[in-house]
């Protein structure tokens, strides 16, 4: 029951992704930048990939939504992520934090825990970061998680309900929750880890998702069901593209992106609730 | 029967780029820079994409020409980008300007009226890039333009004429002119919105193509003719690429670039003069 | 004869890469970083692309072996990568120099030389690069080589002798030497130079092949085998993907080296010894 009205809001973000075409302002790693963009593209929304202090802090003010990524950081994001992260709550739009290889390394370790106190919507890692970013747990090797999104279960609820934000965990089975209510999504492809980029691409498409939110964050329902859109939109795309090798893959997941419509989505998705 | 020349002068330039293999030098937002590198080498010209104040004005010595597009601007293409362009029109060889996203960031805006001022053979950009360069208009929202190239047309034509350069606006439709001639070439596919770095590509087939006129801005019907070749062959590659999802789309533009002759491009590209 | 034991000893090193799934650290130019990223991945190997000073010295201490590549530098990497080499180095884990257009720019060819310096487990290039870095020879054209691979055979014995590396020469013919062996790698694709970033993936590959022998550089069959397996690799993936478009072909090339298996290509590479 409890997915039914569920399957229903996934596919009502969905539209409303579509019809508005948000700008989705991006700071992401250098290395996943052109597939997060030809991603959100097709979609249905517009990226705006920019990171300078410069010019980030600035340019948010005309995104719909913002996702701060922390992969492969260089300099120039380093020194504007955290300065458009504040831009982007004082206006106020929603966005995403992504804290990739937290943990790993001195300075990004601290940078993340500074975003989080910025008060993100939305945070999206798998089991090791979400686990590092409340506050414990191994630091992953790299991009990879050596933990299970189960294991991250509770630090995912205990870190959105302290800070008020929807935490999506990612994994063979993805978690989200906004500290009451938990969503399991199940499938995928294995196929999904040999691609660079789909877990960044996944925090992209959350970020076009909870666009449509307007970023009413006390109405709480809207950006858990944004959150759980983006990862249905994913994995049924994901589903629809099949178990080919990587270089096909990626090119079958973008054309299923764009050709999926937001009933298929809400259809197709396995999804529960504990 | 202007068209018949201008048919015969595009398949003369896209030979002699292909006979020639030019060197460009590219300065490109590190979204696109991948796809641009591929889209040259796809169509017979070769990269060198590099743009830091301690590498870039040296190495353009080498170049047979260069783009300088500020798409997604590091700051190492903010500190690199004036150097260099004025270190290709010392020596001279010929340098096509893409603004992107002009108008939107405090930044950009001067930096590309500096780079106006230093004489770059074409200028390319969508009508809202345009209008914005020629001093009015509005500035679009992120990479994508809020203006038709119409309505950008007599600022095109004004801009040409005051800086003796050729200028490009990319569209539905897209115009081509010198000051005194404008040719119009129809086409393309919807779904080139949907690929990230189309319009970066266009900026470094143009620069492509000039190369092969040695700079010799006073023999003006060259980089003009150069400037139609290179909007005539992303044009073509993209009518034969067809309506595919735009994972799949990216791949066919690619191998289309490659397989064009220069006879097929002069032959099916729709073109028309006023 | 030789060549017999050879091919096992490609198969060995291929089988464990795939067993153990290296951590490779590369600090690659952003033009081809997705591409590396996506290669390694489709091989079996793991990517950990940064570059910063703040960040890749201490990053480096969880890689299982480390690329250095100085294609497209950019200010972060010029900054970051003989810190990390060094730490590298001093773990000790094996590391790859791919000195990527040496010669052409005053900031890369003191770095280049500063890098072999501290002691690479192997060096990879195409003909210009490994002249240059030898000490003399033409610079080449960007990322392309002026010379041939047989014209740089004497000049990559008497590196890998001086230095105690492996280097590998690429080229329609490839080269690898010790010092005292030397073993050429035939075939691969004419398209393999119209794809962005195939060099840049030999070297990566080469990287996570070199991560398997423990960086135990006394033992130096084990490189250098590693390195042909690393060559081999590419090139019957190349073979299998077949003569396709540029855009085809790059897909292809990373589906076939995720569907390869070790004996495929121990089996199906053309090789001689003198």
């Amino acid at each position: 029951m409890v997915t039914t009205a569920l399957r229903t809001d996934i596919a009502d973000r969905l539209s409303a992704m579509r019809a508005r075409s948000p700008l989705v302002h991006g700071i992401v790693g250098s290395v996943t930048r052109s597939f997060v963009a030809d991603g959100l593209l097709a979609a249905g929304a517009r990226p705006m990939l920019t990171e300078t202090l410069d010019e980030a802090p600035t340019l948010v003010s005309v995104a719909d939504a913002l996702l701060v990524n922390l992969g492969s950081l260089s300099t120039d994001g380093r020194d504007g992520c955290l300065p458009t992260a504040r831009a982007a709550g004082a206006r106020p739009i929603p966005w995403v934090l992504d804290p990739t290889a937290i943990g790993l390394a001195p300075a990004r370790t601290p940078l993340a825990h500074d975003l989080l106190g910025t008060g993100p919507t939305v945070v999206r890692g798998n089991a090791s970061e979400v686990l590092t970013l409340a506050g414990g747990g191994p630091g992953g090797r790299g991009a990879d998680s050596v933990a299970g999104p189960d294991e991250a279960g509770q630090a995912a609820r205990s870190l959105a309900s302290e800070h008020g934000c929807v935490v999506a965990v990612s994994g063979p089975v993805d978690l989200i929750t906004d500290g009451d209510g938990v969503v399991r999504v199940a499938g995928g492809r294995p196929v999904l880890t040999r691609v660079t980029g789909t877990g960044c691409l996944l925090g992209a498409l959350t970020t076009a998702l909870v666009a449509t939110t307007g970023g009413l964050r006390q109405e709480r329902g809207t950006p858990f069901a944004a959150t759980v859109a983006a990862t249905a939109l994913l994995t049924v795309a994901a589903n629809r593209a099949g178990d080919l090798g990587p270089g096909s893959f990626r090119v079958a997941l973008l054309d299923a992106l764009a050709a999926l419509t937001p009933e298929d989505v809400a259809q197709e998705v396995e999804l529960w609730t504990p």
